[in-house]
């Protein structure tokens, strides 16, 4: 149970959140923080918080429990705002995509990584985004990755565990490293690559007409290009060796299967397509 | 109104345009035609077909209708064997996905393209195949694409648009080269981006756990890499001009991109997300 949570980043995530909590009845009193005032209004009509600040320092004022919920590009000047006022019982966790600039952020800022901070990524979300997507079931029997460091509190682990565990996730542990490979491999990977190819079709010149026979399978595939551009821009940026390695892997392998089809080489294609199928149907079944 | 019609090769597609006509009561008879007879005991047991036929000869024999519903790699052959044995009344389409290459094989079978032929491309479908999949709905309000060349029958045109429109489909006719250009970058680009990228993703080392943690985004995104295999095998031989254009194009931008990426050109990489959001939220609402 949680007294005072503060949101900092009233948007899909950090809406979602307070939503699954106060259905929970696993929060008090919740604070929600941002400069843009008329998310905080929007916030405070859907009753998904209690109380808006647009400061940082008033927000988190005698919260047991602050969650960044800002683009990775702003976590840093969040840590910087809030630093000098957040009580010393109180709880920090994040929600971001990567984890190892979060820890980048806390160490410019704290010059050390403090006990009470617990880097951490629910692995949900949609392409909407603003705290008017924002629903209590975001978080359902999804995961959500932690990342704590060796010397991170294990008072503050459990609460951010519990605190998942009653928005209706399953918490799982990680390395920093180790979550920013995966999480560029089956989500910023294939972000790139949607939006990529809507840019690409959509400066080809008979624009309107090619998206006019666009069918079922490709608004799936580029849904996720109606993501959050500002968010994307941030987890390029924060995640940046991770999803270069994980770009130049996949442009060697899509170079291999356009010469495959450069050449008509039927086995090759086959055997590209047929692995594919295995995999996709083994472990998206 | 169709008398007999036949359709060769009794799959998702071939099962399903049979079993809207028929309910639609738009034909007396179907015949099935498949090499492989437990296709053929699948489609009669379900009611799909009245007669099931392994020759070809015997199966369009006195047919009125002849719908190809087989892979584009097979289009040729099953040519040659129905040639000598279509009644002169009979009207000839096919499903294929790509459409030149069903022209090419035309002329190389008949020496010309026989009036009576209308190739077509109804675009529907999912990632399932095989006649196990075949539901009546599946051409329900989707386009068919009719690529007539100038001098096909009025006639033959007018049976072909007629029978899909009795499949709940919306019939549009276009050329030959731009149904080619049209597919390769809404269809067939897409379907080598997920393939490849999930082989790239099944082949890195710690596949298990990295297919774990795909969410719901991954799953629509490789959805079609689920797809028939001997199907886009096919379908890159048969389209191959036009998916290499459109590969090149998307690799030059992918390159342009992952160049952003290595850059942090954070101005860069939101140009290029906003503007693929902005196409994406346009046209697929």
């Amino acid at each position: 149970m949680i007294g005072r949570l503060c949101v900092i980043g009233v948007g899909l995530m950090g809406g979602s959140l307070a939503l699954a909590l106060r259905r929970a009845a696993y929060v008090e009193e919740i604070v929600g923080c941002s400069r843009d005032s008329s998310h905080l209004d929007q916030a405070l009509s859907k009753g998904i918080i209690d109380r808006a600040e647009i400061e940082i320092a008033a927000a988190v004022k005698g919260a047991d429990v602050i969650v960044l919920a800002v683009p990775l590009g702003a976590v840093r000047e969040v840590l910087e705002h809030l630093k000098d006022h957040v009580a010393e019982s109180a709880v920090i966790t994040d929600v971001g995509s990567a984890k190892a600039s979060v820890i980048d952020d806390l160490l410019a800022v704290y010059g050390e990584i403090p006990e009470n901070v617990v880097p951490g990524h629910p692995i949900a979300g949609n392409e909407k985004c603003g705290v008017a997507a924002a629903i209590p079931d975001l978080f359902h029997q999804r995961r959500v990755i932690i990342t704590p460091l060796k010397h991170t509190s294990t008072h503050a682990v459990e609460v951010v565990s519990r605190m998942w565990s009653a928005a209706g996730a399953m918490v799982e542990t990680m390395d920093v490293e180790h979550h920013d490979k995966v999480l560029a491999a089956t989500s910023h990977l294939p972000h790139m690559l949607a939006f990529s190819l809507v840019d690409t079709l959509a400066r080809l010149e008979d624009e309107d007409e090619i998206f006019r026979y666009a069918a079922g399978g490709f608004r799936d595939f580029t849904r996720i290009a109606s993501s959050d551009p500002v968010m994307w821009r941030d987890i390029c940026i924060a995640n940046r060796a991770a999803l270069l390695e994980m770009l130049e892997r996949f442009m060697s392998d899509l170079a291999v299967l356009t010469q495959a089809v450069a050449d008509s080489d039927k086995q090759l294609l086959l055997d590209i397509f047929r692995r594919a199928k295995a995999s996709r149907d083994e472990f998206c079944h």
